[in-house]
């Protein structure tokens, strides 16, 4: 791909899916007519118009960017989706495929043949196909390895070993290595010579004749220094580097931190294995914030915005299930208390208001430690101090806001024992919260699991357990 | 800065932190022994064993990058913090203070006199500079504009005059033009005759005598082409550029969607002002992505993990006020009921669940909505489609979970009236639920506010507030 041809603003983008989508409302209208003059379908496929508005269609999808097609099919109902998939130049499938996400990816691959995904995905560079291989049925993955020289054959079953979230995944293929006993004046030569150079190329790297790393070359330098100075002279020799099985959530950090576009991978020898770049970064960052926000909410993975009602319930189910165990859980601390209530039934309105708050007031302990634990700061040394301070601040929203909650209950009902049990019970459930706001994430991060996934579930359930428990028993040895 | 020297592995960094609060605890434990030894504070400072554990501690921080020891200033509680602080080379204060968070940099600022704060800020380029001017105090800024040369004070407030979530706010001004006349050979005399290259350049800028862009030419085509042709034959003429006022976020999809290092940034003139970088929008995707995680959580901002209880507590206040509101007004709904709750007080403990739930399925599909309006997959013409789909869904959750929990009531209390009223109140809130986790976001979306914020507690505030008044109305139709 060149530099950005036909790359757009998100504006024109916008108004790019609009033509597309008046030009399949205009086609979709045709046959709606022509079916109610009842033609057979083959004489509809084949009337003028409807050629017309697909030439048109096929026009305007033959000037956009691969990821602007993506986008567009994204935006479209499956019907809609298809056919446009159907009028794209097949050059540019397999650049799509990798584009859109992994939801419409489905969609799409369940519409070509073997044949059609092979002659897309033929035209891959090794790490893309490893990227497409886990949605590829088992036959088009046969055949395209035999499609493979014996190197990148090998490339690609390596990177399919590692798994998702490592180093290996990410990399790509897209190294040019060189000498260190020549001079700037041969490697730019080698340069002309070879005539083209990887995407993102921002640094050459430096290997001996066992491919053992030595340094890079960043082109920043070949470009500013003498013709003559030997590569060993101005290579840089410390430089980040990235072991195959390496935590890609690690490597996203020290992109961030050191702001580097492009790092060598090694193996364990120090060989030069692949070529880790920002681009690749990039869209890890942003996939992982994604699956975060959507965890959070409860789904288990990204949605097709326009699946099926079937898939997508199903993609909701798991944690609407764990939620109504736990909602149940949680409530049937109310049953152990239903005489009290019976005597004092205002007890019943107020109770969600304790439950509640606690959530809140945990949730927010808890994703700051969540956090904290992502990035690595805390500590066998900082936690103690971490706790006093979480606690001080429970005490202190519970003074305050649970005054003010104490009050506002002493208005609402005039019955100052009520108003006391209330703004006790907030106070101590914030407490519950702010302990179960830190323990739980701190107890998941030493068991090794992921502290952000469920960590909201499990709190809510206890904050709304503890405080129906705190507010209905103060409640019974005080009220009635 | 030179290619990463000193760059360190994830796990290098840790064991450098626990280096550092070894030596910190270490001179801790000293000054705590000689205390109890009564010697007054001026000769424990000078104390021998104590200078050398700060000598062994100056060392440590001397072979640091300036953002591990940003990482390492985050992990330390305030008062560490500022003994390491203090130890740090002077030349490296401007960038450590770029690379910590807003909220730690507010505590190391906090603690440095004007004339630190000017050296610190003075070695910065004009496009980090105004990233801390917010943070510095009047004074300071003043002086450091007289410091500039015309050239870059005028960029500085140019910069500082637009809005933070614009693309001028994350431009640098790294960016080296040429003319197009010219050939590659006097291109590769003349970067070697400047002698260096902005971090991060991938492409140089090709501008006429009025500095009007007229297109980039990649470094990759400076080296592999014959040093003969002239640069208007090689540069790219068709190139995503941005304007001054453009939304950061859609640059950072534009970044994403076309894999870009960096790109040009012109006025409403087509007249090059700056260059937007990559490591400008990695930052600002995970800048973005940790803000609304934090806001989800309801927290007004990023927080120093060791501030204050005082300062903490009031950077929850804002969402814990409104959520306590909100629990206050849903609940009012119970106590319309309360004389049917009196009746069968088992409803006392069903309510929460029918509330709970819709909550949670409500957010499941409004964080759906919220994302594709991120995106602009939503448009007119397909958001019918998705509130069928989201209807469909509802429907069915309805059907399936709500027979479920009605029959676990019916197990409970052995009363086929108030399992029916508990499935057919679960169903309705599901639908209320959905409508509303369509619902909201758009309409925000629509109002031009940030949809992402807030959605969750007005969502949670009406499915609490409707599932009490569906359940407990529709028992008091026909249970009691």
């Amino acid at each position: 791909m060149s530099e950005n041809d036909n790359a757009l603003s998100d504006e024109l983008l916008r108004h790019h899916l609009d033509q597309v989508v008046e030009l399949l409302e205009k086609q979709k209208l045709e046959e709606a007519i022509l079916q109610h003059q009842e033609m057979p379908r083959h004489d509809l496929i084949e009337t003028l118009l409807h050629k017309q508005h697909q030439a048109a269609l096929k026009q305007k999808l033959d000037q956009l960017h691969s990821a602007d097609i993506a986008y567009i099919l994204e935006a479209l109902p499956l019907e809609d989706r298809l056919t446009v998939w159907n009028l794209v130049k097949s050059e540019l499938d397999g650049q799509i495929l990798l584009d859109v996400s992994d939801a419409v990816r489905e969609t799409l691959i369940s519409d070509m043949n073997a044949e059609e995904l092979l002659t897309a995905t033929e035209r891959l560079d090794t790490d893309e196909i490893a990227d497409l291989a886990p949605d590829l049925p088992y036959e088009v993955m046969q055949d395209l390895l035999e499609s493979l020289n014996a190197q990148n054959r090998e490339r690609l079953q390596s990177v399919l070993s590692y798994e998702e979230n490592t180093v290996a995944a990410l990399m790509d293929f897209g190294m040019v290595t060189i000498r260190e006993d020549i001079t700037l004046e041969v490697v730019l030569r080698y340069l002309r010579f070879r005539g083209d150079l990887p995407e993102h190329t921002d640094k050459l790297f430096v290997v001996d004749k066992n491919n053992v790393l030595k340094g890079v070359l960043p082109l920043k330098r070949l470009l500013i220094h003498d013709p003559d100075t030997p590569v060993s002279e101005l290579m840089a020799k410390d430089v980040v580097s990235f072991r195959l099985d390496d935590d890609a959530d690690d490597a996203a950090r020290a992109f961030e931190r050191y702001d580097l576009l492009s790092a060598p991978v090694v193996d364990s020898a120090h060989r030069l294995q692949g070529r880790l770049g920002v681009d690749a970064i990039v869209d890890y960052i942003r996939e992982q914030s994604d699956e975060e926000m959507l965890a959070q909410a409860g789904l288990l993975q990204e949605e097709d915005l326009f699946s099926s009602v079937w898939k997508s319930a199903k993609n909701r189910w798991f944690w609407l299930v764990i939620n109504l165990f736990t909602a149940f859980a949680s409530t049937r601390v109310i049953g152990m208390f239903e005489d009290t209530i019976v005597k004092l039934v205002a007890l019943a309105s107020l109770m969600p208001i304790v439950a509640a708050i606690g959530g809140n007031s945990g949730n927010q302990t808890s994703i700051l430690i969540v956090r904290s634990l992502a990035l690595d700061l805390i500590n066998s040394s900082n936690v103690r101090i971490l706790i006093v301070k979480e606690l001080g601040i429970a005490l202190l929203n519970g003074a305050v806001w649970g005054s003010a909650i104490g009050l506002a209950t002493y208005f609402l009902y005039r019955n100052i024992d009520l108003a006391m049990v209330m703004a006790g019970a907030m106070l101590l459930n914030l407490l519950v919260a702010a302990i179960m706001g830190i323990s739980i994430p701190l107890i998941r991060h030493k068991l090794k699991q992921d502290p952000a996934m469920g960590t909201s579930v499990m709190l809510t359930a206890i904050t709304d357990g503890m405080g129906f428990f705190i507010f209905l028993g103060l409640a019974t040895l005080f009220l009635v």
